[in-house]
């Protein structure tokens, strides 16, 4: 494998991009050998700028949910950019999106659309605020809800006021929310939650039911408003709200990444209950009504309503789960899978990764793109060989990992992490 | 001129939308008749979902700077979609355009990529925080840099603390500039100005040279960050900074709408010396790192380097202006139209403003899309002919305001003005 190609982008991108990257996209905490650049992408495939070609378990951090490039999806934005995109008010394509997405999620009579995750999550903030006249806000330590000042989990330029009315508790855990409730008082607007722990770093953990009905209860006595974050989970688990699944329904949802499979749009959803507020705060974006991504996103929904887009993911997810867990046993490997089969993460038995970045390292090699601390993402478009390809691969990469276990040392991007996480 | 589809889609989007439309792009605030929601679009022209043509002074709301559907700039999206859009990481694209684009502004050494002019602004804020480990941000009392909780000129769902290290000055007003650096004391991170006065509902203002000087010398004098939001007037007054006609570099520009000619994408560029800052605040989202949008933009960029897009915008601003005002004088109308000549602002004598939003509904029957109280642009699609055409429609429009003007009452759109801007 060649990354020359990657390496020059790198030298020019160094010059005119502060750190030569930003965000979660940038390398910067991913593996030694990781690319940084791809020149293109098809189905469950990507090709980095050398060329060179992997089976991406990361679906470009979730957006990928069909597959790279669906031509369906595809054609549709491509015929709504032939008649108009960011026009000087909205299509009537954004009537249709409306209407689809709202008949697909049970607790949601309405919708307004944007284009970050974060924007969504920053409207549910404030639609909560709007609604009750309240201002604390509950988030659970250590889920990540975007990048605005109130939300980033690097605290560089925020400043403390930008998070003045949070509170945070443990997820699943409903005592310590109903502590978190009553320290909000008289006080609480509303409690964000993710449809399940997908934290980085640690390992996953599915919803505790008790928990979310805990949730719904406390703000049914308050009248402050549940928030799912279904922006990284949302039709990974079901095509409904991810919370429906535990038979609760929240009075929001933000919803973004595969929503038109990779076309930038991304909605906050609420009930009949929050229609007023919403319709009161103040929320805007230059491309917020452009009409192409809303055609790809009408298409999307279709498809997600039509075929067996979930079933075959969860079958590919549990393929892939039995085949490492075999492998790792096979090898007695301490490997640790958590999450919904199809948005899984590894851990291995350590505090410093050096075992995920190796073993990550040696999957590189072989072509498989995994992730060392983010949970990944399984497409549509994988097909059970390229599962089998991806368990023969980590077959090796165990093998490498056990010859070379004993001289891995912390790997050096731990330093930046805790350069980023320290206040 | 019929409207029913657009009324039939209206009553649709009512059920799933708050409002039945919100943000800037909302008709709510706009003169009665005119139509929410348009098919398509071409060059200088809109047509509204029930197949009335327009010749459109708004260009969404900015983005449209080039023309609608511009052959080439589409090309380069629609060739980049079909290698890959949204990776597991960015494409080479995004050096050619960071290249691009810091190559053409003077004071830049770096660019990050994001999707809303907020997401830029916002970024500022967080840069010039992080820069200098202060805390407060002035901000000219009336400007717009975005809509969310820390800039939203609707404080609906914000609270207090959104806006706690915030202190407002008068633009153009360097005596204003300097009592609010000296209330800032020793905790000053930066202040944000727009190219020039382009605040909504009053008198556009050209940039005075001495604010602008000031505004430098107080930042340098205190080592805060000079912020200039160009979201709105980048390259509409210039090839460079909009700051730059007045001689004053700032340290970081914030820009977005016609970067790509309405495939969304923005950007914040900076100075050498906010760099280390920049690349130390964490701010991403989902698809900033797409590659389609950053392909338009590098053809976007070539066409404003390359051609006499703003020369022709100058003239056709040049030819509207004059006309209207031959034709406002000629009905001896109070008519006073500010800006700079491609980005006009129409006010009329009146308070309540139920002069503009008659004319402006006039000018709509007669297929002219202009905007009662929001500053409009002129792309440089548009032609000498489309100009006489709006001049005569402008003529006929003075004529029925003459007749009409007595008998004229407040918008009742002022109403939810009121309620809107209630804190």
């Amino acid at each position: 494998m060649s990354f020359e190609i990657d390496r020059a982008l790198r030298r020019r991108a160094e010059k005119v991009i502060p750190n030569g990257m930003y965000g979660h996209q940038s390398t910067l905490l991913m593996p030694d050998g990781y690319p940084q650049f791809f020149s293109h992408a098809d189905g469950a495939y990507i090709w980095d700028a050398d060329g060179n070609k992997y089976i991406d378990f990361m679906c470009a951090y979730g957006p990928n949910l069909l597959g790279y490039r669906h031509p369906s999806v595809d054609a549709a934005y491509v015929a709504q950019l032939k008649l108009g995109d960011t026009m000087t008010g909205p299509g009537p394509v954004m009537v249709e999106l409306a209407e689809a997405f709202v008949g697909m999620i049970g607790h949601a009579d309405w919708v307004l659309f944007c284009k970050n995750g974060t924007d969504a999550n920053s409207m549910a903030m404030m639609t909560a605020r709007a609604a009750t006249g309240k201002r604390k806000i509950l988030i659970a330590r250590g889920a990540y809800h975007g990048a605005a000042p109130w939300c980033t989990p690097v605290m560089k330029g925020v400043v403390a006021e930008d998070r003045a009315h949070q509170i945070y508790y443990d997820y699943n855990d409903a005592a310590s929310l109903e502590a978190a409730v009553a320290e909000a008082g008289d006080d609480l607007a509303g409690i964000f939650a993710t449809p399940f722990k997908h934290d980085a770093f640690v390992d996953q953990a599915p919803l505790e039911v008790a928990y979310a009905k805990k949730a719904r209860a406390l703000c049914d006595a308050t009248e402050a408003l549940l928030i799912v974050d279904d922006v990284r989970g949302g039709f990974r688990l079901a095509r409904d709200c991810s919370w429906s699944l535990a038979g609760v329904q929240p009075d929001l949802s933000s919803w973004g990444k595969v929503i038109a499979n990779g076309h930038p749009i991304s909605a906050l959803l609420g009930a009949e209950k929050a229609r007023h507020a919403a319709s009161m705060i103040y929320a805007t974006g230059s491309f917020w009504f452009s009409a192409a991504a809303m055609a790809a996103g009408v298409e999307t929904l279709r498809i997600l309503r039509e075929t067996d887009y979930l079933e075959h993911t969860v079958a590919l997810g549990t393929q892939l789960r039995e085949g490492l867990a075999a492998a790792a046993a096979r090898h007695d490997i301490d490997f640790r899978q958590s999450g919904p089969v199809q948005m899984p993460l590894f851990l291995f038995g350590d505090d410093d990764m050096r075992r995920g970045y190796f073993w990550c390292g040696e999957m590189l090699k072989r072509g498989v793109y995994t992730h060392p601390w983010h949970n990944m993402f399984i497409p549509a478009a994988m097909t059970q060989a390229d599962v089998e390809a991806a368990v023969a691969a980590a077959d090796e990469a165990f093998v490498e990992l056990k010859v070379k276990e004993a001289s891995l040392t912390e790997p050096y991007q731990m330093a930046y992490l805790r350069m980023a996480s320290a206040h």
